[in-house]
């Protein structure tokens, strides 16, 4: 069937998207979501069918993506058949139904993720299937290949190379801005990718992006790993496992993770490392509440790299209260650097020479611990630090007082006396991201106190830093509001830890497989 | 944030997005698929947010949907604000941890599917969780009330209602165009409504509409109710239960239909029926395998029906093959009417005349088979259907030869001599759409040989009718690549039924609950 091209002009986030008419839909026998083949001279492509019931039915309307890849333009006729549905729908519905799939149906789903065959409502229903069924270790494997196969790759033509990840969820972890460091200072490559904040107040290019650039191809990253032996850049511009950020947005407003391992291992995989620590915070207000989830899923990690032929080891920490006292991009990157000059909180600096030790201990070396210590204390880690900023194109002189925080500030005090009972991560997140965080680099929180501290009636608890007075006040009321900060005088006064409500899981009505 | 208004002039499906750009979802803090609350003047909307890359930071993107919701124009300049997410958003993340839903969380999950503040993604993730999870007897209910209440209603003020539906899937299946006049004939209220085809060559709506127009308005409806007791009109116009064809849809793709039962009744407790027959088709080659699956089925119909306040009862009828031996609009409209002058094949009376049977019984008459079958032979039922077809606007003196069918026609025969072993539904239906049926009416197949039969070399086996040359060919190749009727000798000669490939269900890695 012969239909002109309608360009409008503006993109549908990559995704494939053909528009018709419901006349036209219906004539080439296609419903909302289906698929059709587009000709144009020697270029062909496939879309995905969206209905819109105004569009003149001798028109078919493409976003920006397909006109770009066809070459079209406006008034010029295509041709348009229907086509037959991607191979890795069937596979989709095969893991709806709970089958477990072998590697090369993994793949095909993944090859369609990627080319954009499949729609966010397949996609979404997949992650779905994928978190309610459970992934096998062979499919997670084939996940993980198959997302390092169809991206970027970084080959740095040495070895060994180190890397560290962490699962995530606490906030103010700027404990890579020491690690990375530390690992180059001892002469290991340490090429760091980290992600930008999509629910956290800061991610570690967040936080880097206050003393350097990190938005960094991957030639310049070659460079700078060549020249200082680490890096701390954006991952998201390398395409590094591309499938595994269009998973990242599906999953995003069901707030699951069913991709958690591969996703990490394939972007690991992809940087080519060969020794890993895995950062597992654990305890309550963290993703692994206990000790025996965290060792579960560290024993999943350590056999995913086994098959990936990646050397991994966890590190499970206490994660039941932030890292630090700053949270918020400019507060955590003068945090580290402060940590880094000798003068920082305990907990940060204590995780991360634990952390870089095991990593030392990985490649063969003893006592890494010390090691991680002793490259902190004599100056060696801030002067790696200073070199990566500088190769990175940042002011390696940097001080503490020059790195820009927010000037407005208020503080959130004590209504009564009493000790730190509980530090609710999530809450205080949610109000440092109401501050401004990450958006507004200088924006987030400082804590005065920590679990256990004594607190004065009227003392400081925490202080809110904005660069913008509305964002001030919006972040005091929702500071207010949640009280992230609980204090009691007695443990004893609060019994009562959850109430269940009354819910009951499964039994069903009948169910027709199809 | 104040941004200005861009039309983008085209329709969305009547989903509620608006478009913007990074720059500017990053200042308001939202993400894809985020909400944001646009006012402008004195009308608000809440919208889902889409990222344009390529859009002007200080524009926000409307489809035609909300433009005309919010009365705006291009460059008007709108107030965006983040809002919080649909409380139903967290309702559709409980069904996929497993839990049980409540009737008030129910409630509002299918208001905000039908005020679309639920995103495709979101929805599709919902019908899987269902789909895998299930529900419970409660929840369906829940479902099937809430669908009803945020729908359009049928008030004919009369009593009893009769109505009949079949869960479909068996090509030809043109009883209810029987049913109908068979129950008004008999001076009880019959409102029919029907769905046109989605995957199969015709629906209900489809084949009256070779007889008369279908698509009225409730109250041209309820005028042919009035007139006649009876109507068969197309429900998709009356906005019955559009949470449902909202999760229709989504379902598409996925093959899924978890909500069978809901969707169903939530269309006939609708239009006020009090006494509903569910045709069951059952075997091979249909939704429903076996009795044993088809029992459990009519029982979860008949509780629900108590659970509603409708009378339920259901026919589990036998579906291996056809109903008849037309299939396409126009041809099953001919088949219908040559049945009700007396000359149709044994099956479709049968099935009409014990299905209309059961209704009669189930409004306290007896010998309803009997009383449905003197309706035909009288004549009566006859009269009925012109009455009907009269009211709605059709020419009440058609005859068979004046419905008109496609002119193009190509025989399909048997390469050798056996006996009809298997009849595939699906493979006949898609073989009667790719001949252009629903779309193009006169289009279809004609059986000439049923399950048992015997056929020669060279015999007839179907009769394949389009109305154009090119759709001709491509069924023909079709219906030469899948074979949908088996012929064999002998039942031995195929010991083989199925083979079942080395898949294994289950067994999971560790899975992280947030």
């Amino acid at each position: 069937m012969k239909l002109k091209a309608r360009l409008l002009d503006i993109q549908a986030g990559s995704k494939s998207i053909a528009l018709l008419d419901d006349e036209a839909a219906s004539l080439l026998g296609v419903h909302s979501s289906d698929r059709i083949e587009i000709t144009y001279k020697n270029e062909q492509l496939i879309a995905i069918v969206n209905i819109a019931s105004n569009f003149p039915p001798n028109q078919v309307g493409f976003y920006e993506e397909i006109s770009k890849k066809l070459g079209v333009r406006t008034g010029e006729t295509v041709e348009v058949h229907p086509a037959e549905r991607p191979e890795g729908l069937s596979y989709v519905r095969a893991k709806i139904r709970g089958e477990r799939l072998r590697e090369n149906e993994i793949r095909i789903i993944v090859q369609d993720v990627v080319e954009r065959h499949l729609s966010d409502t397949e996609l979404a229903s997949f992650v779905t299937a994928l978190h309610i069924h459970g992934l096998s270790m062979d499919e997670t494997e084939a996940l993980a290949k198959a997302m390092v196969e169809t991206g970027s790759i970084l080959t740095l033509d040495k070895s060994p190379i180190l890397d560290k990840h962490s699962i995530g969820g606490i906030p103010g972890d700027k404990t890579s801005l020491l690690i990375t460091p530390i690992i180059a200072a001892a002469g290991f490559i340490i090429p760091k990718t980290s992600s930008r904040a999509v629910t956290s107040p800061a991610g570690t290019a967040d936080r880097v992006e206050t003393l350097c650039p990190v938005n960094l191809t991957i030639e310049e990253i070659k460079e700078v790993v060549n020249k200082t032996n680490g890096c701390m850049v954006w991952g998201g511009a390398m395409e590094l496992a591309p499938a595994d950020d269009i998973f990242i947005q599906i999953e995003y407003p069901l707030a699951i993770d069913p991709l958690l391992l591969p996703s990490i291992m394939s972007k690991k995989k992809a940087i080519g490392a060969t020794h890993v620590i895995i950062d597992i915070p654990t305890g309550r207000g963290t993703k692994t509440k206990t000790i025996g989830q965290a060792e579960a899923l560290a024993y999943d990690f350590i056999d995913l790299g086994k098959r990936l032929g990646t050397n991994v080891q966890c590190a499970i920490t206490f994660g039941e209260q932030p890292i630090g006292y700053a949270i918020g991009p400019a507060l955590e990157a003068r945090e580290a650097l402060s940590t880094i000059l000798g003068n920082g909180p305990v907990d940060l600096k204590e995780k991360a020479i634990n952390v870089a030790g095991i990593l030392f201990e990985m490649v063969g070396l003893e006592n890494g611990k010390q090691k991680a210590e002793a490259l902190l204390k004599s100056g060696k880690a801030e002067k790696k630090l200073r070199e990566i900023i500088e190769a990175q194109g940042g002011n390696p002189k940097i001080k503490v007082g020059e790195i820009e925080v927010g000037d407005k500030k208020a503080e959130i005090t004590a209504i009564g006396e009493g000790r730190v009972l509980r530090i609710d991560n999530r809450k205080i997140a949610q109000v440092a991201r109401e501050a401004g965080a990450p958006r507004e680099k200088g924006a987030g929180v400082t804590l005065y106190t920590k679990l256990g501290d004594h607190v004065k009636k009227d003392g400081v608890i925490f202080r809110i830093h904005a660069e913008r007075n509305t964002k001030l006040e919006a972040a005091i009321e929702l500071a207010k509001k949640l009280q992230p900060v609980e204090l009691s005088k007695r443990p004893e006064e609060r019994m009562l830890m959850a109430r269940v409500p009354t819910r009951i899981i499964r039994k069903k009505t009948f169910m027709l497989e199809r």
